[in-house]
């Protein structure tokens, strides 16, 4: 058994509930058929099972050196770098005409899964090689693209996104950095960004940092934002690398897991000869970054599902190959200990993680099948709905998923707990997720304060709809009856109350309505994964070469969901329809 | 400020919730008073924050190395063990005539609790000494204590509990380490230990391992257990130590967390000349044993709650001190940024930390009270009272201690992540605490399956007369009344579910009854803790020299866990009351 992922879990996933081969249908993805997506999916998890899964571990024990002049990694990043590059999954999704593969979002991201579980800080190279390709890909000048995208497609050059600054954080608007235009029509940059992913590394021979910088004289707040090209060495016209720029390593920071990926301090022009190249549009800065910002904010979310996943399945082995105690009805000492599965404590808490983990890849998947229908569909709607989910498939993951490696670790007892066995790294890698690309606090407020109605609510409008789907098919079997009427009566609080926080926004009430949005981040999460729970359950039921047990198992994570799930979430909306303004109402000076 | 405690909390909990200057009406306790107290505990305070402090990251970053034959810890444990030792602390409970302070309970939990929050794992080294000395002196004959306790509680020998082995875990009536009796009436021991903390190290002179062990011929199960003094070196009657016993350092075990106290498997016997000498009588080794374990499980949810609350005074600075962003109702960016503690979902989480862990310290305190109420006050409920809680006590803060920690390092963000501040070491040391000396599902069978129903219930009865003296006091206050109501009406249920489980149980469901004890235990937890801040508020609402912000900060504490926390705990009852399954029917092949 894969280590990675249940196999046939994420075959269950891609082509039943997300129907990958209707994807062939689109012209763009005309040439492929189940084969081929069967042979790339095995291609990558091969790449993953043999470069990056073994030096997980290593990688976190040996973490990058900085000497003050050079930062080293282990080889074996290096390595793993290559053999993904010469996958060509770099540029996998791109178009033939760029060199890619016109890849599937849902397939892409299906790959992307088995990367993340088998090590998800060596991954991290290449996955923000890949967001910041495809932004200079969508935003850049022709000639940028032609000294920058190709070398990052074939793996020479790795990207970066720059954005955060010591003392700024999560509120972009005010960062500082300055950018002055130079006669060449470059523009030489002078500032200090932090938390900078893989900001410097010895694994590609050029880093390509897209930096956010306000023009001399640009407006205060985000409108003054514009992004630069950074390159780590200037690149002369027939591609080749040629003099350092002036961005230079402050240090490294240490963090607590995720430790094979550098986390940097990284200072522009020190000696005042910093080489960027605008991007775009002056002022445009922001927008473009999320561009990459919403992909980097589904794959944090995919990190979280995976690294949750992984956990999942190393305390389901230990789980089924552990003897120890007996059943409480045994109290005979003669007898043989069974093994811990055997304990309904210890079946709670896999069943738990199961929950977590399953529904939060299934959630990943929902958003990388919108990715398609929207962008090789055409359907504008599919936009609209993965806009208002972007912020939910960042976080649920990102919190339900190290709330199962927390269980992982304890149905492993005390060896969960060393780092001999690979659980408590999982915990250590997944306590980032909700902090970077955007914070747990920064999505409530993206949800609760922006997404949910723009376009005049049509986004929550489509995902009842669905959800309507689901319920009306899920509803034609007897065994979710319970499981169905307990979401269905759920539902109606979830509507209402949203609708009564959007007039409390109109009211003008921000301050009152805004003080629980990660409450209600939460909340929706719930939803919309015990939607998906419902759906799996449904389809799992409607699939007849399914083992029996797989369908069991989803059939009873479903009722977990629903009733130790969900009524947490009803608890929630009483809270917030009845205006609970306990945070709020706290003075600073009382903690 | 203190960073280890909030100094006014830990008087208010003293001085004002637990009496502590009553206590010296004991007998026992009579030559204090509470400028003697003051005195012990600002010596403790003193040590805690110049030598146990200073070195807390740096055992981090520096674990301790085993050359397959040495131990070496950094030199600054050996130090801070040096000046716990010389204070007096290491038999500051015991009676004059043992070289004590007679130190009531109260008072030497406090004490620990600044060790705890400055450096659980040097503090580990005194507190397992303590605890070994504790079972010696109480089970153990003249001569043994003669050669061990002296040295002991001056500091020239550490100690250790010796229970776990490898292929057994929790389930201690299976260990197999056998005991053989020698002519001069000593054993001779042989086995394996896994897990056993100060296993080894550079400390001390020598180290003083209690083991439990299997005399040959033995019953299987628990009956079979007998408890030997197993001494690193072997002791002359001058009380020197001579040669090497047969105990030997088999490895290290490498933590996510508590890396400064050596985690050690152990090979007793290798050479066949282990020497042990039998502890009492044989076959109640693990009743002795629980002697030391409810006092450390007692010491772990010390630890959780002190882990807790260093991380939440490290986040509530951060927030206070940080500079981020505005409030949702000025978008002006020419506006100066507020500190994030103005941000009502940064208040969220530090309101969440506080409820958390000074409930816990109060949880604490209390279980001390009752140790000095029982046992220099001769006051036998106290006693049956503190044997239900024991459960409690360990579990709750180390189920809500790491809760609190993962809140800090979100209010501190990417700079939470890093080593480079101290939260995240907060969260990793205290991810251990609901796993050693009994892991969580262990005591939820103990507290479900046990402890409510010993002395014929009354210690719930006990614990419920107490609440009704809070209450009673509460509601004369109008600013709790919403406190207390929703505190009242949701004790209706907990008594009703508690006594239909334990109908359940008489009547023979033990697995159907005990498949969710985990879920109770988090039940009871809450309602404990929920009474002790009724309890602190209702106290700091009757006192007049408090500063109103304090006041204040308890009433909303109060107030936010009988809202958010409580609520939780009825859902689970519900759940409980109808019977629910879910885990005990889910087949392990399912998962």
């Amino acid at each position: 058994m894969s280590k990675l992922v249940q196999q046939q879990d994420l075959e269950f996933l891609l082509n039943t509930v997300f129907s990958a081969e209707a994807l062939t249908q689109y012209e763009r993805y005309a040439d492929y058929d189940q084969e081929a997506f069967t042979s790339v999916l095995d291609t990558a998890r091969r790449i993953a099972e043999t470069h990056f899964l073994p030096h997980n571990a290593k990688a976190d024990a040996h973490e990058p050196q900085f000497d003050g002049e050079h930062v080293t990694t282990i080889p074996e990043v290096k390595t793993a770098w290559q053999h993904y590059a010469e996958s060509g999954l770099l540029s996998a999704r791109h178009g033939y005409a760029d060199g890619g593969m016109q890849l599937p979002a849902l397939i892409s991201m299906a790959c992307n899964a088995y990367f993340m579980a088998a090590n998800p800080a060596t991954a991290a190279y290449p996955f923000l090689t890949s967001a910041a390709a495809n932004v200079i890909h969508a935003f850049a000048a022709e000639a940028q693209k032609h000294a920058f995208l190709e070398p990052m497609f074939s793996g020479r050059f790795a990207g970066t996104m720059a954005l955060t600054e010591p003392d700024v954080g999560s509120s972009l608007g005010d960062l500082t950095t300055k950018a002055t235009p130079h006669d060449d029509g470059s523009y030489r940059l002078k500032g200090q960004k932090m938390y900078i992913s893989g900001g410097d590394q010895d694994i590609t021979e050029n880093i390509v940092h897209l930096v956010l910088a306000r023009i001399e004289g640009a407006p205060a707040g985000v409108k003054g934002i514009s992004m630069f090209i950074v390159p780590k060495f200037l690149v002369d016209e027939q591609g080749q690398c040629t003099e350092r720029n002036d961005v230079k390593l402050a240090g490294l920071l240490h963090k607590m897991g995720y430790r094979g990926t550098t986390s940097t301090v990284l200072s522009f022009g020190e000696q005042g000869a910093c080489v960027g190249y605008l991007v775009g549009e002056a002022g445009h800065g922001l927008s473009y970054m999320f561009k990459m910002m919403n992909e980097a904010r589904v794959g944090v979310g995919l990190g979280a599902a995976m690294i949750g996943y992984r956990g999942y399945l190393e305390s389901l082995a230990y789980a089924k190959d552990r003897p120890q105690g007996r059943r409480a009805t045994n109290r005979d000492p003669a007898t043989k200990p069974v093994a811990i599965i055997e304990h309904a404590d210890v079946r709670r808490m896999l069943l738990q993680q199961k929950a977590y983990v399953e529904g939060s890849l299934a959630l990943c998947l929902l958003a990388a099948r919108l990715v398609d229908e929207h962008e090789a569909g055409g359907n504008a709607e599919s936009g609209i709905l993965l806009d208002l989910l972007t912020p939910v498939v960042k976080s649920y993951p990102s919190f339900y998923g190290p709330r199962a490696n927390d269980l992982a670790i304890q149905v492993l007892g005390g060896a969960g707990y060393i780092r001999e066995y690979p659980v408590e790294q999982c915990y250590r890698d997944n306590r980032l997720n909700p902090i970077h690309e955007g914070t747990h606090g920064i999505q409530g407020l993206d949800l609760l304060g922006r997404k949910l109605w723009q376009h005049e609510g049509k986004g929550l409008k489509l995902l009842l709809e669905r959800i309507q789907v689901t319920l009306n098919a899920a509803t034609k079997h007897s065994e979710l009856r319970e499981t169905v009427a307990l979401y269905q009566s759920a539902l109606k609080p979830f509507m209402t109350t949203t609708v009564e926080l959007g007039q409390s926004l109109l009211s003008g009430k921000a301050e009152e309505t805004l003080a629980n949005a990660s409450v209600y981040l939460d909340i929706m999460g719930k939803y919309v994964v015990g939607w998906l729970w419902l759906e799996m359950a449904s389809k799992a039921l409607e699939q007849d070469d399914l083992a029996a047990e797989f369908v069991q198992g989803k059939l009873q994570a479903a009722r977990y969901f629903m009733r130790w799930e969900l009524p947490e979430a009803e608890l929630h909306l009483k809270r917030l329809q009845a205006g609970d303004d306990t945070f709020l109402a706290t003075k600073p000076e009382w903690l």
